[in-house]
């Protein structure tokens, strides 16, 4: 097989969930019937590899200096969202029940992998923290080791600041079935659970 | 989120298998830690898209006039495999069993998909077969209704012309488990039955 045909089945594979097989089959999907929109891949892919960058005051990716949601006038700039990751703002803001800010921490702390407290851009968040006048900020973070780890670091990163610090309620997913779910996630759920109010 | 993230989340969903959610997962792996990768594989598949074409001679794909299967001194020109893609090819030669030439139909008749004995190059390949002087000629097509339709429409095609054809044998695959197998292979298997011979 010519090497054009090999280079790019091997280049394919630095997608997540690709391997061997699936990229052999998407070359041939593309040399056999879509090479309009391989063309117009590789220019999405090149254009984007080169032009997102991260917001200067939330770290979101953007192709200008501040992205969409900073520069919104129809955003609450006293509420800060706190995330891992630009994919998790994408997940909330499909929710649309939240119209404040993000913060993005590009990671977690993770002594393991040797991620700490300053290579997640923790001084930024307390500088950006004190020139806007935050009022609340809510931890959106991964309910693991590292997320609460990162949860407890912020915490006391802030802990001066007169800010009210909150995070996502831990409960069942919604639509979830009962027999499917998970024993951490009970317990939290049990713990956590909502007193009706009759009025 | 920004156009251009969307636009490459959009493009690409032309790859077979990849629909939005993992779209998306793919553009965030890639922004977040392989933009080398991603210039490379947008680099790769524009290269691809124009260079690659049919060879000459077998339809298989090449950026020369003729593949490297067809120029290969060390290929028998007398025995001839008829596939259906490219991707068969490969398939085949990673067996290492086989030697000779091969000729790519580019699909297969369907009917019921307007595809006729003229849009699948079986006047092409009769031609090809007349010029090699070729002695015999493998069937390697899927073992479906359009399959073996287009067996019928090879054999009809090189009647008149002395070349042994066979057909690829059909039986259990290797490494299987009888219980697992259908009906129509189990029924192949006792029909194409081997009989052990003592010497």
């Amino acid at each position: 097989m010519d090497d054009v045909i090999t280079n790019l089945a091997n280049a394919l594979r630095c997608l997540p969930g690709v391997g061997p097989k699936s990229a052999q089959r998407m070359v041939y999907h593309l040399l056999k019937m879509h090479r309009e929109k391989g063309l117009h891949l590789a220019k999405c892919l090149d254009l984007a590899m080169h032009s997102v960058r991260n917001c200067e005051r939330c770290n979101n990716y953007t192709t200008e200096n501040r992205c969409a949601i900073c520069t919104s006038s129809r955003r609450d700039k006293s509420t800060f969202c706190i995330v891992e990751s630009p994919a998790d703002i994408q997940a909330i803001e499909q929710s649309k029940a939240f119209l404040g800010s993000y913060y993005v921490l590009m990671g977690k702390i993770s002594p393991l992998d040797g991620v700490g407290v300053e290579d997640i851009g923790l001084p930024k968040l307390r500088s950006v923290m004190e020139q806007e006048g935050v009022q609340e900020i809510i931890l959106a973070l991964s309910s693991s080791v590292e997320g609460l780890a990162t949860s407890h670091a912020i915490r006391e990163l802030l802990r001066d600041l007169p800010i009210r610090i909150s995070q996502l309620a831990q409960g069942i997913p919604s639509g979830s079935e009962l027999e499917f779910l998970d024993g951490n996630t009970i317990t939290n759920a049990l713990r956590n659970r909502a007193l009706f109010s009759f009025e």
